[in-house]
């Protein structure tokens, strides 16, 4: 008896301690899955200059709203803001979501992200940020639909 | 038969013309009116410089993503970052939503936003913004959950 009472207390901080630490995704595995694989193949298309996969990776009317500047709206300008200049390279891109929850055909998504950009000149200059993506289940696939974010200094 | 036929395109032409400069918002009336309210008293609330009630806007595991800061979670950490310093005021303060879903308990709300700060000396500084918000309806009421936004120069 005096075994079974005094381990709730043990299993309720090992959870707690958990929680604290671990991304929390809500939805089904297919769903979460499909989401995470979704935001590693952005970064790679990031990192690989791949503007087409980079647009497909967005819903027909998705929005973004890159920091001093008015939402963007549709693939044209969305491309057009991702469009790096000659010589410029994006050589690290991650996404790390904090918490990923599925809501029927949506999902919000947040968390930190990073990357290093590579100028003409061979610098390298870091980055880092935190997000807020609507994702949308469109033909079976997960797309963005709204992608916000903003720096961490 | 003629009549008919032609009033199709004009018909979709209004639609078309009214849909690309009006709000959408999906959802009950009652959830989009109450969701419309709250921003309306949100922004009140701030040029009050009402905490208790900034405060009571969010739901206690809220997360807001300041720029150049991490993502701060929970009513102490978002009431220190609303606070206004002495002398400081916030006298304009206004949301325009574009577009509003309600999903179940949740909603996505993105828009614009816009406010003026009043300094110690008396000058004024206007801002503008944009800005993604997760609504969740806890106790049959909807408190912001993520509110993350950046500048619009």
């Amino acid at each position: 008896m005096k075994t079974t009472k005094s381990i709730i207390p043990i299993l309720a901080l090992f959870l707690l301690a958990n929680l604290s630490f671990a991304q929390e995704y809500v939805g089904s595995k297919k769903d979460i899955d499909q989401i995470l694989k979704n935001a590693e193949n952005f970064s790679q298309y990031v990192m690989n200059a791949n503007y087409k996969m980079i647009g497909e990776s967005y819903t027909p009317d998705a929005k973004i709203f890159p920091n001093n500047m008015n939402i963007l709206t549709g693939k044209d300008s969305i491309l057009a803001y991702w469009k790096l200049p000659e010589g410029i390279r994006t050589i690290h891109h991650k996404l790390m979501p904090e918490e990923i929850k599925v809501i029927g055909n949506e999902a919000y998504d947040y968390g930190y992200y990073e990357g290093v950009t590579k100028k003409a000149d061979g610098s390298e200059s870091p980055w880092k940020g935190k997000y807020v993506v609507i994702w949308r289940k469109e033909n079976g696939n997960w797309k963005m639909y709204l992608d916000i974010w903003n720096s961490v200094r």
